[in-house]
């Protein structure tokens, strides 16, 4: 039941109205009427006060499995909100409290307690619990921190730089003493990223002649750090200046979520993102100091028959060409050689 | 000076005749003679038993700034070879001794000593020096061990199988006590890694069906860990696969060596090699437990201004959508927000 004086007494929601295919439109949603609901046992009724719109929402609206369910058709959609407590049945909290929690698209809501996370107004702007204190600077906190982990002098390039997570980053890098340069789309942006920031420099993608020359001016060192918001063209490029050792930490790749086919970019890094798992490319010559450990034993698996291996020898040097093509075309099993010489003893 | 029971003197050897563009061919590779070259002080006469060909070489031939030095059109290529000492003037070897080095597309090549590794030839063939016990069993020992880290349990999903690394990673994956899955590309080859190296299976690529029935038939419990030898189609199958926290351990990419053009595979892998870099995908969820952490140090940072922070709030809750369709331009400067009520308290 809502308090008598809150004269509402309609709930506006959205619903997913149908799956988008590439981007999603006004069709997408639909605007429902429901009644405000009458909170249960634990429960409280919230009234949204700020609804939280990310860009992760995109992968929702999919029918594919996830690291989250997707949203069924006709079913109100989810979101961060800051609302405040209209009723409680919950000890933690009394009307008037501010919460935040994992809510809906909708006016009101009536929740368990248990998900709600108490707001102190006094701390900061309750609509930061949505924002720079809540998931998207807890995102950019511990990707940077402990998914790329920034070292002092490092450079840290942040795509999607003058975003919620991108401008938490790029200042969590400044703190670490890293050379800080982001990517993003308005000169209103690059203008905050650099005067009120400290970016060391920043690019906008799109009005620069050259996102790779613009980069290699920004960035003269190379890049260490990678924090990818967006994918795409502007991942391509700073691929194309990564550092030995560099991390890159995947965050986002808004530029691909409504893509049906991925033209440009590494492709399919939504995946590492949805399997938090880690590529890693890698040169046996780095292992230089454990190469006897590995030749000892690898030969001993030989010798006592845990390992086999065949070789695929082509006899005469002047073969060497065609060996070599021929590994293009798979024509080796095991190990391709090249037979020159008899041994003479 | 050779050994005068060798009636050779003259040297055949290949010189890189021109930089290839897309697939190298025969126009690629120059013969030429020279004289079989005379040992200076503390080097060694080394006459090639067996020369190795290897995928990395593609590299090599590009005008590009690698981990290594591009080869010089006109000169010599390099190569693992190993072969017989003629003549030494290092105390470390002597006539009939078999060495392994990275010497030359060459029949004979002279060679400081200290690049020499002398092979001992009643352990195994001498030619596996260049093979399971050489740089090839290296990479899989170090790739599959220490960069993809499998443990038991795991299933280890390896491309070339049948080539001289993946031979190898899929028996040392056995070994720790994996459920190991090989593509190769021909019949003779994924029997030999089902029937004699102990593959619990292995798909043949070239005439499957579907590639990612067949792989999600071999790995129905998803895949933990790749090691990638191959890129392309098989890579894009793969990562459509990968389980939660999976590791893939990028070794080479010969699908896409000889592309001008990338169509398939998540792109861009070949960087990482050069680079040893690691890109990883993360969650914010998975750091839960650590969230009051990040919560109270955000929190701070903004109260002290170590951090800033914009939002982007449209007004009315009706225009929630809109707001999120926003996001895909980057209308937004730091969080959006929909603003759906004041407070009444």
């Amino acid at each position: 039941m809502v308090d008598s004086s809150d004269a509402t007494t309609t709930n506006r929601q959205y619903h997913l109205a149908k799956r988008p295919t590439g981007e999603p439109d006004h069709d997408t949603f639909e605007l429902v009427e429901a009644e405000v609901p009458e909170p249960g046992p634990n429960e409280v009724l919230v009234k949204t006060l700020y609804l939280s719109v990310d860009p992760y929402m995109r992968g929702r609206m999919r029918d594919a499995e996830s690291y989250a369910e997707p949203w069924d058709v006709g079913d109100p959609m989810r979101a961060g909100v800051v609302g405040e407590v209209v009723e409680s049945n919950h000890a933690d909290f009394d009307a008037g409290d501010v919460v935040v929690g994992n809510l809906l698209w909708a006016e009101y809501a009536a929740v368990d307690g248990g998900e709600l996370t108490a707001v102190d107004p006094d701390v900061a702007p309750v609509s930061t619990a949505l924002g720079v204190v809540g998931m998207p600077g807890r995102t950019a906190y511990f990707g940077l921190l402990d998914v790329a982990g920034p070292k002092p002098g490092d450079t840290v390039v942040v795509s999607g730089a003058a975003g919620a997570v991108g401008s938490v980053v790029g200042q969590l890098a400044r703190e670490a003493g890293c050379r800080v340069v982001g990517f993003a789309g308005s000169d209103t942006k690059t203008e905050w990223l650099t005067q009120d920031l400290g970016f060391d420099a920043a690019i906008n993608y799109k009005t620069v002649d050259d996102l790779g020359d613009a980069l290699a001016e920004a960035a003269p060192n190379g890049v260490d750090v990678y924090f990818d918001n967006v994918g795409g063209e502007i991942t391509d490029t700073v691929f194309g200046q990564l550092n030995v050792d560099a991390r890159v930490a995947v965050c986002g790749q808004i530029s691909q979520y409504n893509a049906t086919d991925l033209p440009t970019g590494p492709r399919k890094l939504g995946t590492l993102i949805e399997k938090r798992a880690s590529v890693e490319g890698f040169l046996v010559a780095d292992f230089a100091p454990r190469f006897e450990e590995a030749t000892s034993r690898l030969a001993r698996w030989v010798d006592d028959g845990t390992l086999q291996y065949r070789e695929t020898v082509t006899e005469g040097f002047e073969n060497a060409p065609e060996a070599f093509l021929g590994l293009f075309e798979g024509e080796n099993v095991g190990k391709q050689l090249v037979k020159v010489a008899e041994r003479s003893h």
